[in-house]
């Protein structure tokens, strides 16, 4: 008997009340996880997301302008370079295939505030998260310094890919364009994966990393003009480092806390008031039981 | 005998004659939903989403404009904005996440429109259409203002992404224009939520909100040049509070009773014509049985 | 025995050597779906399907040159118009969510080109083909005139969204554009619905509308500096009837006998080439065997 | 006890230990595939491809140069042409549809440097790696031929398309820039295919094709100031072939040597250092067991 409920529960075809399981809540401390070479492969992975993320998409902010600029080469004549919206699909399209490429390694996270969601959401440990977040900013250093080492004439002229609050706007609007885009961000991951919705809307993790990814360049769309979009503090500090001039580094604290504030809210928002209870609501889209 | 034909008839393995079912339409008034925490639930899920909607677009019409002005900041030096592509990308993407983000908590509605549509196929409650309108409305109006805080000197400057009848078009003209533009959208929605489809063919649900993103985006190309593009009563009518200019306010019924009539015809269209009566034709590309 | 065969057959686990099965090729003239209202449904789809594409994608076109030329509209200030890419993303777009929305009501081909290479793969009837290319011209015309109903003033002055040889290139080379344009087109298209495919590699079916959609995108950007990009004649014809220039009819046939020319070849290709035999290739992707 | 400890260990059905299998290496030298139909069709499949690819983007290429320049079609106006933002999605979006299309037939490799890191990885012969590349170069250049057909005037004008290192840029830069975007490229073709995660994440393989093109869009993004992005040594070679300047054949080896090398080190990081041991970590998102 209870073997056919079990059977039941698992053939994702009655829906039945447990047809999905939290993961428990990750331990703040897993001391079994530094004795694995999976926790290892993680931080390699998360180290060279990082370094691929930051290359391809400075290379395309530093690319772009001096395209605009110089007019001498070939490909390129008048006003045709890649524009804004070109480099926000770099942004975003580079994290599409690195969550994809990721996602079954580390978790695909690329990013120290969606980390840090996911620490609040007790997805990892407190040492895996603090880990990843090293990881990730070795990983974007590397990148944007390999950056400079190909574009070294145009590298400190055109901007490093530094992300610094554009003239015209107050710290307050840059740490709040910082919050909302990140809470865009990781409510997204957060819907990605919630193991609950999984099971039902299977249309949910078949997608998972294209909408991250559309996320990350709507945000880029939204918020280049104001602060040239953070949203990943490893990204920030990366271009930060590398460029090194005063005010980046000035405006640096507003990548960090504005990102890690935007995540928290995400997590909050997803956990208790989405998640809240255990009413089971599919939405009207599928019926109105 | 008659068993074999039913078999025969599928194709697709086991799938019963009963291989979907449709849900029971909805009541007009369900007095029970008013005490689950999932209906609460729902609509702060589309009072988000529509305040992360305004806020991201229209942030994007108005830096777009900035861009293309000021020539001032360092990110653009010419012609480089985002331009209407990326607006368009703007609303189409945020409708494609934030549709993937809601549909298991709201169903994704995030428009008054799609919830008058889905109201005239009786998929949602009377009850729950005017809540869902009015949270819909509510986040509009507050993702507008969080804009306008952001960008106080520029916001008002650059028409504040309100809806208008662009010169040289006529009132029959933008009105026709919402119209269809929300035929197209309502139309996707119906199509990418109807159970009947989603037992047959596999990719509809797979890909529900992506297409559903991409048909704002489509119209968005076609018809920001005549109204800016409204099919989304929310979007125009928070736009036009916050903008509040005359105006605005002599257009806003264009985008209330537009939208609500392409709603309209799109729900009788899939209800009337490609729904009507029990023939159950899978289309040429599979087989002519 | 014999059961337990078939079972073992449908599971979808084991690819046994009858994982799949071609549907038996349609007659030429099948009276019986005459008399079935799931005929004239898919008629009317594959009108309302045509109109809308020809709507949104000339109405983009038409829409753009207003804005580069005036200035005027508040939108857009300089060369920020939407472009041929966002042209080419109109046409593209507007396939891929048509196609999504009409798949399992008509097939989804809104193209006498793609009903044509279906036709000739066996996969409608000839009397299906003939109702369906007419339903297609139909809509193609009423969208047409939609768009000059709604941009009286610009239609004309800007071409009408017409297909026409551009000056600098001779009839063989806009023959032979849209005779590989079609190609590229009715080969995914083809790719896209194979029942053998679909048993094996399953993202192919999942996916199905959205390469179509890019294909139909991809010849755009290709083509649109030769021939303005035909490879559907429905489109081409409908625009021609609505602009009516001497023009636009004079090269009129090759935006019929390129595609008819390439949608044969591609059917040529797919059946006799790519499917010949019974060999079960799998692609070194997955195993060599 | 140990059998239900094993089913515990998936959570995800039925998945027993050995929920994939990793295909057995590919020999050297396979003879029996040289007798196989399915083998000569796999080569035309590729060849068939690779002129497709090349056809459409360097068209893409050559028309959007004359359109900058001649101001003359009537398409565009000013600044309108199809930008290196378009130029990355015909190299990306063709990747997306030739992969979707020829996936179960060849296993879509389209590209040399796919085919050596799939060699490496020991996922295809010898002899079927040394006949892909014949292919893809046979078709490229026919590919590129097409295009000068078409294009007589203005083919050789406009640079043919081909990879040439740009001005201000050393030989390193350009090696380097290749051999990471290839690493970009191929990192993606392992992970999309990596029978091992296909039966975990069940949305790895579904969206295969997908993060494939998107990989060959963003490298483009970034390194078509540098190179004009090659990643691709058939369509390199294919260009140089047709356009034949001296300045082409001059680079033709970074084009070569560069690619090579990354879907080298891409085959080795995903062989040794991902796939290291038999360690199943399912990433932070699922769980952390």
């Amino acid at each position: 008997m209870a073997k056919e409920v079990e059977t039941a529960e698992q053939g994702g075809g009655e829906f039945s009340a447990k047809d999905y399981h939290d993961p428990p809540p990750a331990p703040l401390i897993d001391a079994e996880e530094l004795f694995k070479w999976s926790f290892y492969r993680a931080l390699i992975a998360e180290f060279i997301a990082t370094l691929l993320f930051l290359y391809v998409s400075v290379l395309t902010v530093i690319g772009y302008k001096v395209q605009t600029d110089t007019l001498k080469n070939t490909v390129d004549a008048d006003c045709g370079g890649v524009g804004i919206l070109g480099i926000a699909w770099a942004f975003g399209g580079m994290i599409f295939i690195l969550v994809y490429c990721t996602a079954g390694i580390s978790g695909g996270h690329i990013n120290p505030a969606v980390t840090f969601g996911l620490f609040l959401g007790r997805k990892v440990s407190l040492i895996r998260a603090i880990m990843y977040m090293v990881a990730q900013c070795l990983g974007a250093i590397c990148g944007c310094g390999l950056v400079k080492a190909f574009q070294k004439t145009y590298y400190n002229t055109y901007g490093g890919g530094a992300n610094e609050l554009q003239p015209g706007y107050n710290k307050g609007t840059g740490l709040g364009a910082e919050i909302i885009g990140t809470f865009v961000l990781v409510y997204t991951v957060f819907s990605a994966t919630d193991p609950k919705r999984s099971a039902r809307d299977s249309h949910v993790p078949v997608l998972a990393p294209l909408p991250i990814g559309f996320a990350v360049f709507m945000v880029h769309l939204a918020t280049i003009p104001i602060t040239g979009t953070g949203i990943n503090p490893a990204r920030s500090f990366g271009a930060a480092v590398i460029y090194n001039r005063e005010k980046a580094w000035d405006d640096q604290w507003i990548f960090w806390v504005g990102p890690f504030i935007g995540a928290a809210i995400a997590a909050f928002y997803h956990q208790y008031i989405l998640r809240a209870a255990a009413i089971k609501a599919l939405g009207s889209f599928r019926s109105n039981a």
